[in-house]
C-alpha cells in the first residue's frame, strides 16, 4: 500500500489524562488494554515516523467548567456516556475532562508539536457532529483519513463511521487505539473497521507514506 | 416507564426487501436472525400498536439507479460496505437498492399508512448525514426516539449514535432489530446501545405510550 | 477560466412548478425576475452544454403529503418561510410542494436525463441539512460546485455559503439563478457571492469546462 | 411577547478585538455602524439583564496559529472571505484571529461572566459547521435561540439560518448586531431575518424574559 502524502492525514483522538493517566477518571478501565497493546508506545512511534510527512490532527475532548454547567442537569446532555463521566472520580476529583485539573491535558509523551493542527470544541463522540474536523481535513484536501486514539468503539469508532459517511477513504490504525476489553477491541477490529476502511498498524501505515 | 407521547416518536431503519425478503441481496445473511428473534412479527406489533398514538418515521434506504452512475467507479462511495452491497447478487439482479427492482420496495407487512411519515434520500449509514430526519424530529418536537429496523449494528447504531449526540434521548427497541450474527446483536445490545439510551422491548415502548 | 471537468459538479436547486410554472404558488412572485433575467433558457443551454461534461446533480424539494402530517401544527417547522408556503394559494390547491400536485414536478424543459444524478429529500433552506449532497459530491470526488437554481438568496445561497463551510470551491451561475426583486438578486451577486465564490455566466461556466 | 426563560437562549457570535477593537484587522470596516448603532453598549446592557434569566452562549472564532498551517496553502480553505482575512493588517501583523495577538481574544466589556457557556473550535461561517453549538443548545433543551453579534450578514446569518433548518425558534437582537455597510444591515433586517424568524431589540428580548 502506497498513500499519497498530500492527501493524507492522521486524525489522533483524545489523548488526554483521563483516559491515559493514573489517577484519570477513566484510566483504571482501559490500564490493562493500554499495557498489553503498548498503545503509548505505538502512537509515539506513529507521531515521530509520520511528522512532517503527512497532517497531524489532534482532536482533544474539550474541558467542561467545574461543576458541568454547560449541561442542564437532568437534560438529555447528562444521559448515558456523559453522565457516567460526569459522576466518576479521579485523583483530582469528581467527574472527567474537568478544566483546571490535569484530566484535559494531552499526556506528555504525545504533546503536539510545531505544525500539527489541534481542532478544539469536541463535546460529543463523534467528532464531526461538535469540531471542525470535516473543514480542516477538506482544507488540507485530505482523502485518507488514518484513525487512532481513544477510545477504539467509542469515539474512534464514531467518527471513522462518520468519516465513511462524509465521503473520506479511512483507516484505523490498530496498534494505536485501546478500550476497556478484549470484546470491544476485537469487534471493532474485525465486524465494524473493515466495512468502513482498512485495519492496519502503525509501521503498515508509516510503510505507506515512505 | 412513561413516556411523553407528543415528545416520542419511532424512526424505522430500512424495512425493505433487499435485506428482508427472500431473494433479496441480503436476505441470506440475515435471514437466521429474523426466524429466531421475530423481528418482523415484532415490528408488526409494535407499529399497530403504535399508530395514533406517537409519530412513526420511516427512513427507507433510497434506490439507485441501474448501473450506480450516482457513485463515481474507485471514489469513496465504492469503498466499503457500499462497495460489497454494489457486488452481491438478489433474484432480481446484481446490486443492492436498484430502482425498478423490488429490492427498495418496503415489504408489504410493514407498508407505511396515513400519518406515518417518510424520510427520504438516505445514502449513508447514519441516517442524520443524508436526509431530514433531524428536521422532521425537531418540527414535531420529538425528544424521545425509539429506534428499530436494520441492520442492528450498522445503520440502526450509527443513527442512534448520532441521535445521541444531537441531544435526543434515545432508546432501541431491540426485539424490533436484527442483524447477521449473535454476536454483532448481543454485543450492540450489552456494550452499545445501554451507554447510548436504553434497551427495551416493543412491549416495554407500547407500555410506556399506553 | 478553466475547470477540471472531472471534479466539477452543478448542482440545480429546485427546478420545480411551484416556482417556474403559472399557477404554481409562488410564481407570481418570481415570474417578472424569470422572464427578465431569461433564467430557464439560460438553464436549459447550462445543462444541455454541460451533460456528459460534469456531473449535474438536482436537488428538488421534497413533496409534503397533502395537508403536511410531516410538520407538527404549531411547532417551528411552521415558522418563517415554510409556514408561509403552507398558507399560499395555487391553481391545484392549497400549500406548496404537495404530492399528487404539480407543485414538485420538475418542469418539462430541465426534465434530468440519463446520467444526472437526483438527490431525494430536501426539506431544509439548506439542502445540506436534509440530503445526501455532501456525499455524492464526495462520492465523486468533485472540489468545484457550481450553484444555479431557485430562489438565488434563499436555498441557493442557504447551500452555497455551506458548500463553502463544507470545503468546496464554490461557484455561482448568475444568470441560471433567480429570486422575487432585483434588490434580493443584486445585493446575492455582489455582497455574498463573491466572498464565499466566483460568480459566474452560464457561458464563463461552458467555456471553462471545453 | 413572553419567552419560556428555560428554553431560551442568547447566541453572542464573535465579540472579537479583531471586529471591535481599534487597531483589529476588520475594525476600520465596521466602525462607523458600531457607533452609529451603539452596538456594543446595546450587547452590554443584553447581557447584563439576561444573565441570571437565560443561557448566554458565547461562540468566538477559534484563533489559527501565526502563519496559518491549518490550512493549506492555495487549498479551498483559503478561498474567499478566509483568504481575505488572511492577508488583512491589524496593529499587531498581518492576520485576522491569529494566537497571541489581542485578535481573537473577547473585547473587555463583553467578557463571559460565571454561568456563561462559551463554544469553542468556531472555524466557518455558520457555527453549526464547526462547534458543538447544536448540542449545547439541546443539552440545554433550548427551543428559543436570540442571536447576536457580528457580522450580521455573514456569521449572524449563516448561523440563523442554520438553526432554522436544525428547527430552533429563531430570533435576531438587530441592535446588537453589527456588519459593515446600510445596504448589508437593512438587507439582512428586512429581507432575510423577518422569513427565518423574529426581528426585536434587546429591549424587547429584556421584557420578554422579565
Amino acid at each position: 500500500m502506497k498513500l499519497d502524502r498530500e492527501k493524507t492525514a492522521i486524525v489522533l483522538i483524545e489523548p488526554q489524562n483521563d483516559f491515559l493517566t493514573p489517577g484519570g477518571t477513566m484510566y483504571k478501565y482501559i490500564a490493562e488494554q493500554l499495557e498489553k497493546r503498548d498503545t503509548i508506545n505505538h502512537l509515539v512511534r506513529l507521531l515521530e515516523g509520520a511528522r512532517g510527512k503527512v497532517k497531524i490532527i489532534y482532536v482533544p475532548f474539550q474541558a467542561f467548567k467545574p461543576g458541568f454547567p454547560e449541561l442542564k442537569p437532568g437534560g438529555p446532555g447528562t444521559e448515558g456516556l456523559r453522565g457516567i463521566e460526569m459522576e466518576m472520580e479521579a485523583d483530582w476529583g469528581t467527574g472527567a475532562w474537568v478544566e483546571g485539573t490535569p484530566g484535559p491535558e494531552i499526556i506528555d509523551p504525545l504533546t503536539p508539536q510545531d505544525g500539527d493542527i489541534i481542532v478544539r470544541g469536541k463535546l460529543t463522540l463523534d467528532a464531526f457532529h461538535s469540531t471542525a474536523l470535516n473543514y480542516i481535513l477538506r482544507a488540507n484536501e485530505i482523502e485518507h483519513v488514518a484513525m487512532a486514539g481513544f477510545h477504539t468503539n467509542w469515539c474512534v469508532e464514531a467518527t471513522a463511521r462518520s468519516a465513511y459517511d462524509l465521503g473520506f477513504r479511512v483507516m484505523v490504525i490498530k496498534d494505536c487505539t485501546a478500550t476497556d476489553t478484549d470484546r470491544e477491541q476485537e469487534y471493532a477490529e474485525e465486524i465494524i473497521f473493515p466495512r468502513i476502511g482498512k485495519v492496519i498498524t502503525a509501521d503498515e501505515f508509516l510503510s505507506a507514506i515512505s
